[in-house]
């Protein structure tokens, strides 16, 4: 059920590259590509698991806390008026990649959400969020 | 910032009544009277927690359990084809109970997700559906 070479276990390689904000021994995260607000954060565990039905619990408590620490840097960087924590399993819901993710979804009043997985963003655009995430991290120790 | 008189609060304190699904010493989980979609549930910690941001990590950790076990249960009760685990922080976002909680969202093809908090569901199927959940976790044991 679990295909290695789905483009996040490719991003944990180091095969292809992304705009990482956090690392530690159990997770990864990184600016999703397709963000549906500025400062679209995605969360994944190194542990290899398809979904919210096959990952060990404790991995994904790791997960989850992870999940909360980098939100708060996302938080502190794009200051925005909500946020949404989402986790989607299999096509039906909205899966595109099947390797467990959390979506860090910042919400601005009077900006509607994008859909979700539709446009490419700018890449010089991506490094600066990314690099505004990290910052956030650093004064948060 | 937490308000103990949210109506989560008092469905822990028991006073008002909830289509109770599971609990533990930390979690309860509930169906959601205003469903987006058959089986639809939710699962909040016993502690006072307003959002994602200021809930101690170790009760997210247990919160994020609770929810994954009844996601099981839910998915063995209703059989989706997609599930959807949502967290809504603010308004902004879409938050509208302020004490914090999992959306467990089973998605099915060909129908569409109703909207978040719109319409009262019959409470004579919320109990029946309620009652497949708890059959679901019986025969999970």
């Amino acid at each position: 059920m679990y295909d290695p070479n789905n483009i996040f276990a490719k991003i944990l390689r180091g095969e292809i590259p992304a705009f990482k904000v956090y690392e530690d021994e159990h997770t990864l995260a990184f600016m999703d590509v397709m963000p549906q607000s500025e400062g679209h954060t995605l969360v994944i565990p190194r542990t290899q698991a398809r979904n919210f039905f096959d990952i060990d619990a404790d991995a994904l408590a790791r997960l989850i806390k992870s999940t909360q620490h980098v939100a708060k840097a996302v938080r502190a960087a794009f200051n925005p008026d909500g946020m949404r924590i989402i986790q989607f399993n299999e096509p039906a819901a909205g899966q595109t990649v099947f390797h467990i993710h959390f979506h860090i979804v910042p919400c601005y009043e009077g900006r509607e959400l994008k859909g979700h997985s539709r446009d490419m963003a700018d890449k010089v655009m991506l490094a600066q969020h990314a690099e505004r995430v990290r910052k956030a991290l650093e004064a948060s120790r």
